[in-house]
């Protein structure tokens, strides 16, 4: 079957051959329930608390601290419902840039008596420091901002930004969903500044779908969102996902292992890639802004990204357009609204985000087709105009 | 590596090999995200598409009437406190024998304003239709009655139920977890009787850990529990978990195609076990009562259940004590509580639940171990007397 050039890492990223092989038995012989107690069972609860360790040791945080979900949607929603479930209502605040699965649980809280404060960034993506000082004087109780944003790649000064609402008492918490794999992560580190949760999902770093996890200061009261068994320290329940909860042990240890050399890797490529972009007349998104090193979102004047997307597909190239992750969702970019891009250069937008397979000879041959195409697309453009 | 005899089914079930076969390619070259839309993300959209038909046709149900969650717990979950998010808090009526993750969200909604009503059984486990007739006098809201239950095996006559229920105009729901494989499902006619929703889980029918649906008539309105990207109609929100959605398709249709042979095969199986366990002196829980074809649950006098399911664990045989798929919980059975059976008698429990690989020869092998087993137990309680 004819395998197309893949170059969107950010909506979902292969599995790691050694996160297969790893799985591999529990799909097969080893089939237990966790909670049973007998042979199969203490088995499989074993790998379990082994994957734990692993994804605790890749962020540098306890074992105790990681709360298994089947989803970074269910972690942040867990976080966010689960931790206002615990208390009166109050405000929160999150960023504008965050990914639905954030936006629309806080629309709902909003709907349960909170009031929900959006922080705004600037014109390269980053959190806006005088609206956010603002915001804090309102005393959040929640606050989520991202570690990496899943369309632009900007990073936020997380560690800072947490460090500042600690005088306000709220529960700080991070979707760094785009972030393991592709920046060092060290809880402890995050714990120590004000940051009391993080969100990681398997499948975004060479890992299974199926498994994340919500990583948590012990100290956050949260009801769950999934109520019964009892499973995560009540917090999570259901029969575990164990072959996807293997997987992704083997995943964040590989990540953390690799992290180091596989961003320097990407970084290069990025920088080639976009230095061809910038040759073909693209203007690449919050490139003044601290990036991560796979990700580049960009825009042809005059030229829509569904169809640049749909051209290079049909040349053997899976990119995406505007917010990925999400299902049919027409509207431009929430993300470069907010950032004050013009909905009509936001309309072209289209992301490439490379991953730990990809090689400088894919990034000049897309550089090639992409050349080609959007030199037929303003072509066209010219006659049509 | 040593595998003992596997007789704890109700907990989870080996994959089938074809389920498995089904799921490789997606776990292997084909890892796109299916809401993306270039090459891999549409045979991923596909393969989900296939997968929905495959659960839907074999419950009878419309593909679009099936709402893809990550398990039973989540679908169960989903449906009381997406359905109570919807409307202002009245009664909810749950069964007293359901699982955990039925009876956790109901005391979770309770603390919310709602009146939750536990519906009685009697002595062998049926709902008790006084009771129930009493409750539908204070017109619930939400009524959840399991179609077959995890530990006894007592199947309720959902259809009657519902058709009880209908001019109360509540909405009914039934997780048929227990049931898919075991017993014919058809939800269009259960929904033609008053049944608005059905949760079936994978791994409970030789299909994947991560997958499972809530079965559901469209007029229900629900509130997402997690919100974001607007996956499963909004009604579930993340990146679809592809492998483990196609194992489920694959299973769901092996299910439908083999109940009738396999409950079959599992009915003369349980018959032998029944007779062993009987002749042995154990008191049989629930047989007078209309039972799952593959579940026996049984205690004998003065022999604990942890102790006896540790000591078969030992001879090589797989069981379950009291009530499984839930985390360490060592009171006596909530379902022999409820069905009055004494707690000193109630803390004996074991359950044994059969499934496709188990054979004759394995039975007679089990009620030998069983034997020796309980003769040496006894006569260890004969000799502590
Ligand atoms: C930043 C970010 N957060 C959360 C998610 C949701 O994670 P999942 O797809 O595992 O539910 C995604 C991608 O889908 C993402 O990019
Ligand atoms: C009757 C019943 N309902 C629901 C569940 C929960 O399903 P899952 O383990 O897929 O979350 C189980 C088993 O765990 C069950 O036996």
């Amino acid at each position: 079957m004819f395998q197309p050039a893949y170059l969107d890492h950010n909506a979902t990223t292969p599995l790691d051959p050694a996160v297969l092989a790893a799985m591999l038995p529990w799909l097969e012989s080893q089939y237990g329930n966790a909670s049973s107690r007998h042979e199969y069972g203490r088995r499989a609860r074993q790998a379990i608390d082994e994957a734990r360790q692993q994804v605790a040791a890749a962020v540098n945080a306890h074992p105790t601290e990681v709360v298994f979900t089947s989803g970074g949607s269910e972690a942040n929603n867990l976080f966010l419902k689960g931790a206002a479930a615990a208390m009166k209502p109050g405000v929160l605040a999150v960023s504008a840039v965050e990914h639905p699965c954030i936006i629309k649980p806080a629309a709902q809280l909003a709907r349960q008596g909170w009031e929900v404060r959006s922080l705004a960034v600037d014109a390269a993506g980053s959190l806006n420091l005088a609206d956010y000082a603002e915001a804090l004087l309102a005393r959040p109780k929640l606050i989520s901002v991202m570690t990496a944003n899943n369309e632009t790649g900007v990073i936020q000064d997380i560690a800072a930004l947490a460090n500042a609402a600690k005088a306000g008492g709220g529960w700080f918490h991070s979707d760094a969903v785009q972030a393991l794999g592709k920046l060092p992560l060290d809880f402890r580190a995050l714990n120590a500044a004000g940051v009391h949760a993080l969100t990681l999902s398997a499948h975004k770093a060479y890992g299974p779908k199926g498994a994340a996890a919500l990583v948590l200061d012990k100290r956050v009261e949260l009801q769950p969102l999934i109520a019964g068994g009892g499973h995560e320290r009540g917090l999570r329940s259901g029969t575990e996902n164990v072959p996807a909860i293997v997987g992704f042990g083997c995943a964040a240890e590989l990540a953390a292992q690799r992290v180091a050399e596989l961003s320097a890797r990407l970084r290069a490529m990025q920088a080639k890639l976009e230095a061809g972009l910038a040759g073909l007349g693209a203007r690449i998104f919050a490139v003044e802004a601290k990036r991560l090193p796979n990700t580049s979102y960009f825009a042809f004047p005059d030229i829509d990204g569904e169809t640049l997307v749909g051209k290079l597909d049909r040349a053997g190239f899976a990119v995406a357009s505007g917010a990925a992750c999400s299902s049919a969702n027409p509207e431009p970019s929430h993300v470069l609204r907010a950032m004050g891009v013009a909905p009509e250069i936001a309309r072209g937008a289209v992301r490439i985000s490379l991953g730990a397979g990809n090689t400088e000879t894919e990034i000049e041959q897309f550089i090639n087709a992409l050349q080609a195409t959007v030199g037929r697309l303003q072509g066209l453009t010219a006659i049509a105009v």
